[in-house]
């Protein structure tokens, strides 16, 4: 196996998971299968960063109910969101006073939380994990774009901050697990020089396709052994590119490949342009959709692969590109 | 063991290790121990960003030259600074193309990187592991506090960041290890309710209190079994808030404690206040001085409690709080 590339010996189950989303998400197609829906912008908060921080604690909080146990049984937990400094989690988590690692990948977030509680498990040192990851519309605006009260105009490669938090529990033990995690491929940073922050699609895309030729080089498989290969949030513009850039590599990913980001919105009637995006539009999918479809036997194996883009409004503003990276976890049927 | 501490059956060795510092803490009192001094601010950058992502680059490239390493020999990086985005880790490491988890602890962020590398060796996924975080004073200041330009006083509680950027390569196999780990208590998020950006010593130490405490207990330990017991950044002010709150808690830590922040810098000589702060201050002390002390032999065994404070400019001007985390290690003799 090539360095970044690991299979897993032994188990790591995704025993339950959470998925807590603004009301936009929960108009969009996926909209009856979240597990709660805040109607209210600010979840319960007095800011934007207030509002993503309850968000993660309600993730927690129903991911621990439909799990059965208490903050005392987890033992450690992974986190992060897009804010500076990570303030959504932060904030957000400390009240459960469990052990705590926090993580910034961008997008990519989520990926990078179930490989990290996925080694942590299989080194034998903890038995039970949670990862959490969020982002909210009106805070990442606030932290990357412009006000919104400024009603800026949006390109149509632009994509739309999903308003949502995902959790998940996993263990190496578990009498009735939703899935399996079984292999990682951990993401390079990849910078290909673009710079539009509006077309964050084309900065992940060349992330994607190299963690996904390494993936099917160490793996020694082609696209066909996964029923889907599903990115974060690349939206319609990243995956056309992906797509190109796959077929370049000698890859066919069409048919197995989808994007959380172009499932969770219906771009056309609710005006999201090239679809959604933030730490929080993978981390919900994953948990009401792509899990759902596995249990169900729709799916066997899917690679699920979170894409980040490292920007900040201040590496933008210094004229910066915008690096891509890309996570991969294999999830199957347990 | 309870939850949050693990001690390592397997053996992970510290095997080579990386100091990059700033002209300052080249004056300071351990300057002849770092590996390499930096005598301009922007270490050949347009930006402080840039001279920081510079810094992260350069000790890297230290560290493999020393460990007689490629790029290629590393399995994974695990990296993190203070930025927003950590845009340091982002931009510093993408040349290496070694495949990537970027983390944000804040200044326990060291701590947080070696812990989880430790894991991943232990979970026999990876060989070869580097961690690698930093700090630069003025873009901290931009990032927390106020232009340089502005000249704005500083209490004699506040610290002052240190310049520079700590690596080291983690290895299960080692022919001449510095050092080896054996153990963690993994951090939990304390929030004391104090809001004074400028007195993060008093931010953090109840954060280390509470993984001090959990220690001692988890592992049956009193503070004797430790030669040092060192904190990353508390400073004079936290570090006298520490000694009060272990004595509520019934232990006396006073012979053993050491903490970075006080002995990169002669706060008398260097106005530096409460100490040096920062992602890289304890990790240019752990590499340039702690592991030389356990080399040498004057010290068999300590535990490096690299300590974070949690806020941004956003949670500082919203009037948060600044919740801490401290993330302890044990290393000792191999």
């Amino acid at each position: 196996m090539s360095k970044g590339s690991v299979k897993f010996e032994s188990p790591v189950y995704i025993c339950a998971s959470a998925s807590v989303v603004g009301k936009k998400e929960s108009e969009g197609p996926l909209g009856d299968l979240f597990d709660r829906v805040e109607e209210d912008d600010l979840v319960g908060g007095k800011t934007w960063e207030e509002a993503e921080e309850n968000l993660q604690k309600k993730a927690v909080e129903v991911l621990l109910d439909k799990a059965g146990v208490s903050p005392e049984d987890i033992d450690v937990m992974y986190a992060g969101d897009l804010l500076a400094q990570s303030m959504a989690s932060n904030f957000g988590l400390s009240s459960f006073g469990i052990p705590f690692y926090g993580l910034y990948g961008a997008c990519s977030t989520c990926g990078e939380s179930l490989g990290l509680g996925s080694m942590a498990i299989l080194a034998g040192l903890v038995k039970r994990v949670v990862c959490v990851t969020s982002s909210h519309f009106a805070s990442a605006e606030k932290e990357f774009r412009y006000p919104l009260e400024y009603g800026n105009q949006r390109p149509l490669s632009a994509s739309w901050t999903v308003t949502g938090s995902g959790a998940f529990l996993l263990s190496g033990e578990a009498a009735s697990p939703r899935a399996r995690i079984t292999g990682l491929t951990i993401g390079q940073i990849v910078d290909s020089g673009i710079k539009d922050s509006m077309n964050m699609g084309a900065c992940m895309a060349p992330a994607v396709a190299s963690t996904l030729e390494r993936h099917f080089r160490d793996f020694d498989v082609e696209p066909e052994a996964y029923d889907r290969i599903i990115t974060g949030d690349l939206g319609k513009v990243g995956q056309q590119i992906l797509f190109d850039l796959m077929q370049e590599k000698g890859y066919d990913i069409t048919s197995q490949h989808m994007d959380c980001g172009i499932e969770i919105f219906d771009g056309e009637k609710q005006d999201t342009h090239a679809g959604g995006s933030g730490c929080g539009c993978c981390a919900v999918t994953l948990s009401a959709y792509i899990l759902r479809q596995i249990e169900s036997g729709l799916w066997k194996k899917v690679l699920f692969i979170p894409t980040g883009a490292l920007l900040s409004k201040v590496s933008f503003n210094e004229g910066n590109t915008v690096p891509g990276i890309a996570q991969a976890v294999v999830i199957e049927q347990p």
